[in-house]
């Protein structure tokens, strides 16, 4: 079988886990990724054996920190079948006409725009809209948390509305200039917030309403997440129905916030302590006064990287079906 | 006028900032301050010229510390009218019998249950329930933050259902032994949580869910709040009520977090950087598919200060007008 030829368009938190992830498959293979900085993620490309491409006014500066550069991010484009850009949000949408003369399939993350692609994708829950497409983009870490369990919440019980708390961690773990080191940023200020029109551009009907704060954390987001529903149900069955989610865990057994959720990624010998995964607490699934309450966390760094995988596969059709590409994925992953 | 004489229990966080709000009335006085520990806080209690009483057990120790002792617990309580007690939660109850043998009034904090007094107090909401009363309980400050908006909203436009999440500083500033650093807590993890209940105590027909994290900051509580309401109302009618509440302050101009409030705070040259007041964004009241949202933040070392002034002067009954008696605390603490 030809595997199909991914290109990484930036190489950091995102792009170096979906190249890993890319490698891990086999009918696709990375043939290059591109980074602008010679820093230590340039460094471990080339130790894994990655092709280095850069911009062409950045080869002297990456030779010069004795990092061998095999061409420009336009040769690596031309070699391509897909390019996955994970460069900074708003950064992705100037590469558009690149990739369009380049007439390769692109894929954006969640910091661009719906708009520049028409297809927002999360495996679950809109797979097949992606098949065959040139541009795709899978929606952000909140975005996907949310559509693993909503799309199924509605296919079984029917959402009639959504009210979800956004508790985001303000930066990375590895990102040393972002604040608030000790407060609490409502943001936006202006409400609901912008996350719920995104989840609506995975599940155009659903009715959700969104608030977020930025926290002093690096680990993990987490949702507060109250749902109306069409159908009587008792917490048992929605637990039901989330336990049959691949890309949902849930936790407990003295699992009582995101840095024991970390630990358990880490002793779970998942690459880079990643949690790809929505965790949710069980023991927090209730129905109050007919409405339904839960917690989740959802780690920012990974839980979009299995999904970065299935669209390739259905942008290339690789597999027609939903189901079949996510069972590849986790298994290949260790999901 | 003969001065309440005024005994405080326990000189923490709370116990310090009532007997300064004590200090600032006309109609009040301070007769003495309990403390168990000879550290900074008792020292300063001295240099305030606040009489020192201590446990029996405790005398030499804090004479060993070069601290003159007024007496023992019990002699400080026969010496007063009312005590407010402000010892660590759950120790405030098993206080009770010996004020009820002193025979003097008694109020307590949030931290104790609602069942010890039979009646907990806000001031704007049920002053009047507290007017002649032996035992009172003032709440906690995030119950007070609520019961402030909630209580006008519920008169004006009726509240249908209240959804409210709690985030939570983990601990006070001056607190160095609790966590998280660097986490998200959900706690209880059990929905939905005990807040809503406690809001109860003091307007017990009100519909309210809530749900709580921990969060690792120091400053704030920041509450986000939906409400359903009886009433056809638009944000601008919510502005203009809450806009008549003394102890709701608009934050704007710049502020986007609880780290600038206590900024304003200390600007404002208020005692400690205590911000007595909820603050609330009035840039995020929003009215969304017909539901009310916003912001508001919640400085828990002191907004339960002039609501434990109002709560004296109710139950020795200085003032049989609620109004009048928040004006009066207002007006003193630079409110």
């Amino acid at each position: 079988m030809t595997k199909v030829k991914v290109a990484i368009n930036g190489y950091g938190t995102i792009g170096k886990r979906v190249a890993d992830a890319v490698a891990l498959q086999d009918d696709m293979e990375i043939i290059g990724i591109a980074k602008t900085r010679p820093n230590f993620e340039t460094v471990m490309a080339k130790d894994k054996g990655f092709n280095v491409y850069t911009l062409a006014d950045r080869v002297g500066a990456m030779e010069k920190e004795g990092i061998e550069v095999s061409g420009t991010v336009e040769e690596m484009i031309k070699a391509a079948d897909v390019v996955v850009d994970c460069t900074p949000g708003k950064v992705g949408a100037t590469n558009k006409d690149l990739y369009e003369k380049a007439g390769i399939k692109a894929i954006w993350q969640g910091g661009e725009a719906h708009t520049l692609t028409g297809c927002s994708f999360n495996a679950e829950t809109n797979y097949d809209e992606a098949l065959g497409k040139d541009f795709v983009r899978v929606v952000s870490c909140n975005t996907t948390g949310l559509c693993r369990v909503l799309s199924p919440l509605d296919k079984e019980f029917g959402v009639k509305k959504a009210r979800v708390t956004l508790l985001r961690r303000a930066a990375d773990p590895g990102d040393i200039k972002t604040g608030p080191i000790n407060a609490i940023v409502p943001n936006p200020i202006k409400l609901p917030s912008h996350h719920g029109p995104d989840v609506k551009t995975v599940i155009p009907n659903i009715d959700i309403a969104t608030t977020a704060v930025k926290l002093p954390t690096t680990l993990m987001h987490l949702h507060t997440i109250n749902l109306e529903l069409e159908k009587e149900c008792t917490a048992e069955d929605v637990e039901s129905v989330l336990a049959e989610q691949s890309r949902v865990r849930f936790v407990g057994q003295g699992i009582t916030s995101t840095a024991e959720i970390m630990e358990l990624a880490k002793d779970l010998g998942r690459s880079r302590g990643d949690m790809w995964e929505n965790c949710i607490w069980n023991e927090s699934i209730t129905m109050y006064e007919g409405e339904l309450y839960f917690f989740q966390a959802i780690h920012q760094e990974s839980d979009v990287i299995p999904e970065n995988i299935d669209a390739i596969r259905a942008m290339m059709e690789l597999e027609s079906d939903a189901s079949r590409s996510i069972e590849i994925t986790n298994k290949t992953m260790g999901i």
